[in-house]
């Protein structure tokens, strides 16, 4: 993470912004869709029209190119501020709600089943997940909520998020795709309130 | 599957149903490992080290030996009835302790986590899982429990399952897989029994 904190994010000059969001796009496509193992810089370089050594400069490694690419497209700290904001009692479904709602907005719903398609394909990426996902959203949440086991939590959390994204929009379960998004809230949420706020066994 | 029911299941000659579980055995850890797509008859075949035109003998097509080896290895028909004979109140925790126990078994977590592998890598291998579990345990649990709306039960219930899965086993995420399997019961329980049993919003 250090050498990417060493360079922004993105580049001062036009040109270079274009051609790294390009880039950006083009291994966010293939990560998503062929997953992990089968992107490589050269595959990426060739679908965004430009010399492999090009992502190399600004990505340095297919393993920082998939973190920075599968990164949030929103920031994450509001989101968490809000939902400690609010009352306790409804924070499972406030959860759901923010979560449900992002997914109709094709820039996060691209990222969060590249990242389950491309976990479930590649131990690398799985790898790479497990040690970004916890500092995001459901992370800090569970640990600024005040309660016990909060990494338990955020897996447990994570669990039924994660399930419900591969079921409703990856394996495309018919009953659940027929769903609109208040009522995946009305399932969904009890058992995130459950998981983020009730009385663990 | 006529075609499939039209030859027996296990070879008559002990070489040939000897050679078939080979074949099962070789296509199973493939299609796990690297998926359904990169998964081919004639790597199957080389695995195995019989000729492909065999691999085609027995399975017909890809296709059918994905349906075929990716098979629950047990019977779900007696689980089932096991499941419905005891008290409605429990049969959220009955589940999950069914199936988590079942985990610990290689075949059965073999053929689990392989089916999301699949599914979550290839377009094809989620539809040929979106025809065969809904006639498998969970459907016919939620269809022959008496309740409203059984496919949105069963869809539900899948979700929270195939999300531990994910969590726990494919990504690896340290708080579960530090679980034991009766806590990890006493988590699922509570939502499986809303999602079987409990009134839905």
């Amino acid at each position: 993470m250090t050498t990417t904190n060493a360079r922004p994010r993105s580049g001062r000059r036009p040109g270079a912004s274009g051609t790294r969001a390009a880039i950006a796009a083009a291994a966010r496509v293939q990560f998503g869709d062929v997953g992990f193992d089968r992107t490589t810089i050269r595959s990426v370089a060739a679908a965004a029209g430009v010399d492999p050594a090009l992502v190399m400069h600004f990505y340095c490694s297919k393993q920082q190119l998939f973190v920075e690419t599968m990164a949030l497209p929103f920031d994450p700290a509001p989101v968490v501020a809000d939902l400690l904001a609010g009352e306790r009692e409804t924070i499972g479904i406030r959860l759901a709600h923010f979560l449900l709602h992002a997914m109709e907005d094709p820039a996060v719903s691209t990222v969060l089943l590249g990242r389950i398609r491309a976990a479930a394909s590649d131990p690398e990426a799985a790898r790479l997940l497990r040690d970004l996902v916890p500092g995001e959203l459901v992370g800090p949440l569970t640990r600024e909520l005040g309660v016990d086991q909060p990494e338990l939590r955020a897996g447990l959390v994570s669990s039924q998020l994660i399930g419900f994204a591969v079921a409703r929009w990856i394996v495309g379960v018919e009953a659940l795709a027929a769903l609109d998004v208040e009522r995946s809230i009305a399932f969904l949420g009890p058992s995130l309130q459950r998981f983020l706020a009730g009385p663990l066994p």
